[in-house]
């Protein structure tokens, strides 16, 4: 029933001795942090400079001090990818997001109905305002920002919500242009 | 970050002594077999009548011979329930799908974007055909019948296809005004 | 200007004498009772597990007691039929909407917009929710049912109008692929 | 079960005194014509100026030569309608397609689906191209030409075509924010 | 990187000496006051009979006297059209605007997204309703009325925001279909 | 018929004196360069790690070598960021591609309609990949490729369309989101 498993992305993947050292060091980083390279680094490499600013930008976005919990930042993300149809990041942020909350059954959950997931009052309204984001952020007005405030977000939390929603939406774009791949060890974590 | 577990469903949901023999008998067989009583027994139990002709057509699809394997039928299942972001569905279904599969992965690939997932391109065209069928099965017509033939389905796979597509159309649309909760023990199983 | 009349379905259509006892049965006893045969109750005697699990959900459905009438149930066919581009459902509940009111001219114009419809302000709401289940279940909460209450209607009505909805979207999707051709005695019914 | 019966249009509605000589003449021929006056005709009337173009610009569409029939000109109108969901052209301009057609069923099968109605694969093309002008005029390009044309179509027939979607376009959106009300005559005309 | 200029219409369009008197001397008109032919009088030209009703629609809804200023109708225009996608409306309504407004900003602040125009909120709520009408008019009711009312507008208001979106939701169809392209003098005029 | 001038952004904008070294440098650069600072430039300097890899994510796709033409790049922002209704982007980048193009229409024409623009078919085939990226990237699929291989686009040349697609995206919803105001200058350059 099942085809040969395709590669990892439509486009080349440099080999690790190929690529320029700050790339192979972070890869090489995070092997030894999670025990295995998430394809996304490999699909990106086949860019260098765009490596380098997507890794930053994520950095800036999910590595950040601030209100949002980590869970949270990665509840945004598997939600607002399913309705993009982006397998890689649903299945990646999926694995992190039961890793960050310590729940084996929330990144199924948030990613196919956030509104009946196991989540707060304000995270489905941080969630609402994710996906308004993602799907119409031409209607964004000052009665969104309201709504969030009235469920305990600043205005500093709707930024990073809002940047949140809007990069990964570039990654999920990048993904299903690239078909890129989620690694097999990903859907197996925190669960 | 999480809240107290919501119920089972948003309409009062009968204790086993309550319900008709049959359809307690029901339940009891499928507790036996499964280890577990899959919820969406317990929420279609508030009205048997509907309880039994829903499992009855259900049964008429899905345990049914025919060229469809029964790995194939829960694809379509999986892939057109998250796009009507039916959680109950994606989860308890991506777990058959995973035991009738003996894949692992391919539950999460399916729900997220079939187009990418490790299945063959005649069940990618017999998911396009599903997925038109529950999108917009008013534009169906004969050059959907010769696509689905010239990938070796029959006129009669072309009816299994849609009306599991639609009875699952149903069965999304009844899940989410019930707010029917997947079982806990789905979310592991067959991973 | 017009062509040979296309057949009642696009697939097989098995002779009264050829169908299992009590499916012929049944449609021995609507042809008594209404003079004609729809045309339903052949296309879908293909498949007599299907058209017993069909017609029991049917039943159950728009034959059981409750708050709806018999002329409130058919309203809701209507309306989201016409949405799902149906022509047998439109065509054929028209005809047993405008018997079940008395009335010439409601079926035309609940199909058309139900908003502009000679019905009452609740009715209006009823279908309001039936629409959405239809066409965006996984956004209904407790709201809608709380704007159904407003209007009347109990938690146990919102049940029956999700499912009408819900069944008669099966029914829709069916009646396109099979290019189920509404009888010509429908049109004229009740007018 | 139903309320009172709405009022002809939400704007105030002139009596025939009122109105201009030219618009009073008209109305009086068409009432004399048809043996009652389309409420069209009186909605409009509120506006004299507005009557006057609106009337020219339907006449210079559908009373002028070329090779399309009445009945033609009705199916484009009744089959972009439903799908506009206005109440007072698929009812007003459905009883005068099943004049002009002498058919009773064609007005209901082309409003609900034309796919499915009793009428040519050449007019099922012809109302393909005005239901993209209808919903997405900006993607018509040359190969949407060429398809009417090889379905018999002239360049001067897509205007044709074309010119009809995009006026009762227009007519849709007055009678849906005016409320225009259909005449009750006209349920059961050519039935 | 361009290629050759198109021609004004995809249909033909006649020469000034071949137009019936009155339409020539329409054209002579605008020419002198404008000092250049707005190509939608040359593409229309082609069809008198529908160029005569077209421009007296025009004159009614843009020429008549109301509370509407010349600039805010150009502003439903202009906003509309921009979401239809008419290149030839937005460009040419878009001059006009700026010249009515004396804003040379406004043109393309209200084309790309009205939410951020320098427009007072009433506007914003004129242009809310144009874009309903245009969009959804079939969901029209008492409470956009209210509304339009709220921010100071009469009943007679709403017909003509509706009428105006209306007529160029025509408007905009044609000049898709036709290919009509923008003059250059439009481009710059009122910057 | 207009308000006071809004902000240039919702959120805080830093003073020049309190940015980053770094940043304040590229502030002061482009101001050099263009005779004024672009308001995107202030609007993300309340946040620098953001501001540091939007830029360079930004330079990486519109700076770097590469088959696209500068114009080209600045046509598939352009169009895609209308259809995205971001005012910011519109505007902007409709001065550079009037500037990188000399062509004083094209801007305004690709915003509104590519597909009657003064540009090559291989042109518009590029833009036609670039909205589906930007509205549906999931159904991106081995066919696309190869369609723009047909007009002479490489597999590479793939990735930068979707890559500046997709990173347009992201900018489009953080101006939306943060009501990022176009500089007046923009609007009238390279007219």
């Amino acid at each position: 029933m099942t085809t040969a498993q395709p590669p990892v992305s439509r486009f080349p993947v440099p080999a690790l001795a190929e690529m320029p050292d700050d790339i192979r060091e972070r890869v090489e980083a995070v092997q030894e942090k999670s025990g295995f390279v998430p394809n996304v680094f490999l699909v990106l490499a086949h860019r260098p400079d765009e490596f380098r600013a997507f890794f930053a930008y994520h950095d800036a976005l999910m590595d950040k001090p601030g209100n949002l919990t980590k869970a949270e930042r990665e509840m945004i993300v598997v939600a607002t990818s399913n309705l993009n149809q982006c397998q890689y990041c649903v299945v990646a942020h999926g694995a992190i997001l039961r890793i960050r909350a310590k729940n084996k059954l929330i990144a199924d959950q948030v990613a196919v109905n956030y509104r009946k997931a196991d989540i707060s009052d304000s995270q489905k309204a941080m969630i609402d305002f994710a996906v308004k984001v993602s799907s119409e952020a031409y209607k964004v007005g000052d009665s969104d920002l309201q709504t969030l405030n009235s469920h305990g977000f600043t205005e500093e939390d709707a930024w990073d919500i809002a940047a949140i929603s809007a990069f990964f939406g570039l990654s999920n774009r990048l993904a299903n242009v690239t078909s890129m791949r989620p690694n097999d060890e990903f859907y197996a974590l925190g669960r």
